[in-house]
């Protein structure tokens, strides 16, 4: 039986749920050692994405391989794994084939109808249990196998060495975005209207700590505070053929209401989920190579219900990781 | 003195107007065969962007070489060529130098502060004097230096053979884009609300006509229409990477309401303006090789004034060409 700790219904606090694992032949069990805290999990918990109960939320883990079913290649028992927001897939698939298993319409998270990592165990396919360099702290890469995936993505495919990146937001993801952009050979700006984080958004990588973008100034603004910006005043500060990135769900629209301001200079609005399993190897092995650590504080599994609540209150200076 | 016509204020109808031509050593002096009418010149003639007069509209233009500066390379007197939007720029800034040179802050379109096309004769930068194949027809030949160009650029940025292209609004650029879709190997949908449309849609290449689009379909949607599209039903008939690209200025904002429209399938909505003039250069290319051609409507270049009115009107099926 794997021991999970489950909200029951919308709202409620994490409580203590036991289910049987079920191994299929290309699932890997994984036993868990500490698993980050995303915003997703807050969303989750409070029942705002029509979940279904009980749900074990968590997909942030780094644990080890304990057992893999008869078809898994490539892992071996006991070696450090980590898994993210995706656990499974079709395979089979136009995106599957190509690498792009997010697209897949068969797209399993790993928890939403399926039970996540606050648990001293969690099951996933192996084309999702991604080996972590040795070099990599646990409770550090944890939060990589989400938010940090989430923006290394849109970095990765819009930007090279020598560009310039506005992060806008410092917090769990803008932190790991300002190091991620840092180690592509990026210039960073870091924007936020909390001026007590300019020092540590340096020390993250930052050449620059802005309350509002300059003009012409960025190839890509990535957006990781949960807010819709004012498009007629983001758009101008992108260079020409610039990318405005935006990368959470926020309530509010995205407007635009100067269409030039899109037009002139070919820029363009684009929306990023979660990572595909081969950018998370990626993002790893970069990590590994800059250093790049999600700054954490870490708490014991037990205190999961408090480590939701500085979450959902903005509270974590950057990440909370929860460990067994 | 080059004899051309002129709007004297906004919203004036064109009328003779004489000036010396003032040919720069890197300058070219242009015998106007013909000229295309672009929704621009209404925008211009219609005062509706702060314009300067006299203005001497016209930037479509076809037309043989009859003078060239000292420094001009690459052109010889007699020669046939075209000259798009743009007619000058620095030569020298990081974008200039790139082939970028839209993008160029000293960037100068051919009829503001500079006299057009709707003339015996025009002056242009050899730089944007583009040679026109000996395959092309110079008045079908002449929409494809600025509407044509306009749809060639983002259809040749985001798409490959084999993908699949909805052009929305089958007007002067929409007849353009589904031919250049075609050409590109693209499998082409048509959307317009005028039913009466389907035949021609077909004729220039689409596979099919709809009056609103398929659920996701396309990895492309190009806007040619002068409205602000519903982007809550457009982005979902994206796949997943898919691009909505705007190339007109239209005066409603463009809303995104549901940010996971966006998000979920990493989509994006794009701007284009007008084309480097590397890309008309590839466009005229391409027309040579897959018979790209604007339906027109010739006219005399005294019938101006009427040419520019079926244009204000959406009557023309579907560009006027004006002729000398």
């Amino acid at each position: 039986m794997i021991k999970a700790l489950a909200a029951k219904a919308a709202n409620a606090k994490l409580e203590p749920f036991e289910y049987e694992a079920v191994i299929a032949s290309a699932d890997v069990l994984v036993t868990v050692e500490c698993c980050g805290i995303c915003h997703s999990d807050i969303h989750l918990t409070d029942g705002e994405w029509g979940n279904v109960y009980p749900l074990v939320p968590g997909h942030e883990i780094i644990g080890t391989v304990k057992e893999m079913g008869a078809a898994v290649t490539g892992l071996e028992v006991g070696q450090r794994v980590g898994i993210g927001w995706q656990c499974d897939s079709c395979g089979e698939c136009e995106y599957c084939q190509a690498g792009n298993e997010t697209f897949c319409k068969a797209n399993q998270p790993t928890c939403m109808g399926h039970h996540g990592g606050f648990a001293d165990e969690v099951v996933a396919n192996h084309r999702f249990v991604i080996p972590v360099p040795k070099e990599l702290a646990s409770a550090a890469a944890a939060p990589l196998l989400c938010g940090g995936a989430t923006v290394f993505t849109p970095i990765d495919q819009y930007v090279k060495a020598g560009d310039s990146v506005a992060v806008v937001g410092i917090g769990g993801l803008g932190h790991l975005a300002i190091q991620i952009a840092k180690a592509k050979g990026c210039v960073v700006t870091a924007i936020s209207t909390s001026a007590d984080k300019e020092a540590m958004a340096k020390e993250f990588g930052a050449t620059e700590f802005l309350t509002e973008p300059r003009a012409a100034s960025y190839d890509l603004i990535i957006n990781t505070a949960h807010v819709s910006l004012p498009m007629d005043a983001y758009l101008p500060a992108l260079k020409p053929n610039g990318t405005f990135v935006q990368v959470g769900v926020t309530a509010a629209p995205i407007v635009i209401e100067n269409i030039e301001h899109l037009i002139d200079g070919n820029k363009k609005i684009a929306g990023s989920a979660i990572a595909h399993p081969g950018k998370i190897k990626e993002l790893l092995q970069l990590a590994a190579e800059h250093n790049i650590a999600a700054k954490v504080q870490i708490m014991e599994m037990d205190e999961v219900n408090e480590a939701l609540e500085i979450t959902r209150q903005n509270q974590a200076r950057f990440r909370v990781v929860v460990k067994n």
